[in-house]
């Protein structure tokens, strides 16, 4: 590829200033209080592709939101890249902890981050990562430089489960054909540690209701003699942990891969601080399965974790009151091989069986999606590979990261092609949480290591 | 008494509408949202009063919210009863189960309530129970038929703890100087079955905060390998009983009273059905401490509720999230002989020991008080008991109910007088629930039979 810096610097500050009128759009999918702007959302990342040289750009409607697609096919006899992003995020709360509203974009400069980094919700996930594609497109096509077909699938429902996605990659096998997915919606090890994400966790998320008197009642009158469904709740759910932190569930890890002496060795490699883990969350210990290593235990273990819970009254001062209902939302974490739909079947069943005389409970599952492992000697990882070896100087870190991005085993099974993951994001970064941010320098790399993958994949194609 | 019936059928619509007027007034004194609510509630009660006949009428001020002091003193040779009752009341959430508006007052017929029942916030607890005395005050001074001095004192800050009361009491011996304090604040068995609570259980409420990361972390990426707060926390509540519902806090137990057989064989008497206790909350098996009595459970035995419990993502749809915080609000319940202040600190140092490593955790007293206990021999009992036999037709059962006046005790150990407690309301009447409401019929009997109480007290103390 030839003036890819050049480009860069001169067009830098419209590539972020593009980036932030994007972040001003709160894409909630989660809330449908939301439903608008994640459809004008929709409308902008539309326009980007136009704008960025694909020769066809649609916004395919499905029963939740729409998925943009976009291509550029410049030879039906050169391999063809299909780029996975999506433009909803998470929601904001809790909203009292951000420094700066979290969709009024702002860079500032952090520790980590000297060269300033973007602070908004969706900052790093996904629409910073999945609008250094765009930009790497039109870097590949303003410069004539674009060595084979593209393809861009930008969904709205990836925060909550990919629900309508699924349909569509299974009604659109031929629109959808290609040799390689690409995807950045993963983080890496640090900025001069390059890495390139080789599992991904499954997950199944469920939120459960314990009901227990038709009203509430007065804790005095009643106290001590009828079921508090708070109290059964925590009962239960701590009782699905065991005093290794093993989960409880019958059934749970029949499935669960178990890596070999040597896996576990070669994760081991990779450069990690306990002190500087802890310091960064400000925790004077971690906590978790037995005899796991911290990387083991947010990576290749399956946990279980809640994520909300709510009862009673949680207003100001005092209410002496016994609920009639108290509810939690519940995600597991699962490793390839464990079925989600699996395991949230034995979590319901299970959940349901250890429910105490005197409640009744409700087991609702959200959304879920397999986990994934990529092999490391395929011509999309060596192309990946190549690509971060021109621009950071160093060979990549294969890693398994503990997030989910529940399409991608979708995506082999539907579409029969390996997906790589590019993430240019850093943990700390706080996707998901307040002040989620996504640095400047990261997303100019991103937008200068694409363009490299797909000059290597075409060469290693032919 | 002469005319008690036919004052009360010539002026029932007035003293209906009086207090559906005193309900229309959202007195959260938990909330400071509605402070200025509490202090008009607090002009009305004194302008009631003194329109019921009161000579004097103030509004004492205090830190908080102000007490109502109204008093008529014919004969300082007469014996002088203190009428105490609160005009605050508790927080109307969960406000989406109401049938109508918590402070629209309604006047509708249940099976248990075919004369109708006033629905409202506070109806029975307490500005309907409270108003009664006022009523029967005004037909004893309208009718040439008070037999002896009255004082009130009306406090707006029951539902939280009392707190300026106790300073109220303590500060004014001479002013509150009485022979026998009255108060209605409880409950009746049934309709068809009088009874006089002889003992109250006492109160520690406290709120808890365990803290985890310093921010909200996504699930996935380090999920299984930090203390998830909410996870801890139902850990550490549901540690805090064994399997026989025992509390597991050291000492808690140490100063309980224990029953003799016989008073528990004099307990079992009162007429009780679990078939019909079970149905009307609609709850298919009551639940509690192992070798004790539904009744026991709630009257003799204390108890360790959660009232409310609340941590990360509770709004709509899904957020992986591991949550900075966690909380819960829990009360005990305690009997006679259990101080209180003790058993909070009992169970501060208890909570802040059974924390793991990995997260921080924080107690912060609520509000307490002690239990109580009347003796059944005392004038005060007999003059209460007397006075619904007229009424009533039948003597009334003394019981032990399971709910906290924690000033009950505080009287007594200041103003050395001890307290007759004359409840008119029904367990149905679901108090601190929505829908709580108070019988036209109860209110009225009430306000027939508390005169007869002034009567007989004064003739047994000559």
């Amino acid at each position: 590829m030839k003036n890819t810096k050049s480009y860069i610097d001169q067009h830098k500050n419209r590539f972020l200033n593009e980036l932030i009128e994007l972040l001003k759009i709160p894409s909630v999918s989660a809330d449908s209080t939301y439903k608008n702007d994640v459809l004008k959302t929709a409308e902008v990342v539309k326009d980007s592709l136009k704008a960025a040289g694909c020769d066809t750009v649609e916004i395919c409607k499905t029963e939740g939101f729409p998925i943009v697609y976009g291509e550029k096919i410049i030879d039906s006899n050169l391999p063809t890249v299909l780029v996975y992003g999506h433009y909803d995020v998470q929601p904001a709360d809790p909203i009292e902890l951000w420094d700066s509203p979290p969709y009024e974009p702002i860079i500032k400069t952090t520790d980590i981050h000297p060269e300033g980094a973007i602070f908004a919700r969706g900052a790093c996930d996904d629409k910073g990562q999945m609008y250094m594609h765009v930009k790497a497109l039109e870097f590949m096509t303003s410069t004539n430089q674009l060595p084979c077909n593209v393809k861009f699938m930008i969904e709205g429902e990836e925060e909550v489960g990919s629900v309508s996605l699924s349909k569509f990659v299974e009604e659109n096998h031929e629109k959808l054909k290609n040799d390689v997915i690409l995807i950045s919606d993963t983080g890496m090890i640090a900025k001069d540690v390059p890495s390139i994400t080789t599992g991904l966790r499954g997950l199944s998320y469920v939120e459960v209701e314990v009901t227990g008197p038709n009203r509430d009642l007065h804790s005095g009158l009643y106290g001590g003699a009828v079921a508090n469904p708070i109290n059964i709740l925590t009962k239960m759910i701590a009782s699905l942990h065991d005093e290794n932190n093993h989960i409880t569930i019958p059934g749970f890890y029949d499935r669960v891969e178990e890596l070999s002496k040597d896996e576990r060795a070669q994760m081991a490699k990779a450069p990690f601080s306990i002190e500087a883990y802890q310091k960064a969350i400000d925790i004077d210990s971690v906590y978790g399965e037995e005899g796991y290593t911290t990387n083991e235990r947010n990576s290749i273990r399956p946990t279980l974790d809640v994520n909300g819970i709510w009862g009673g009254y949680i207003g100001e001062g005092a209410k002496t009151v016994i609920a009639s209902k108290a509810y939690a939302k519940i995600s597991m974490r699962l490793v390839p091989n464990q079925d989600w739909e699996d395991i949230t079947q034995l979590f319901k069943t299970h959940f349901e069986n250890i429910a105490p005389k005197g409640v009744r409970v409700k087991v609702t599952p959200h959304h879920g999606g397999q986990g994934y492992v990529t092999p490391i000697d395929s011509i999309g990882y060596q192309a990946a590979s190549k690509a971060y070896e021109d621009t950071f100087g160093k060979t990549p870190i294969p890693q398994r990261s503990g997030g989910s991005i529940p399409i991608v085993s979708l995506f082999e099974k539907e579409l029969k092609s390996k997906t790589i993951l590019m993430g240019f994001g850093l943990n700390s970064d706080a996707i998901h949480s307040p002040n989620e941010h996504f640095g400047v320098w990261n997303y100019l790399k991103g937008i200068e290591t694409i363009p490299l993958f797909y000059k290597y994949f075409t060469e290693l194609k032919k």
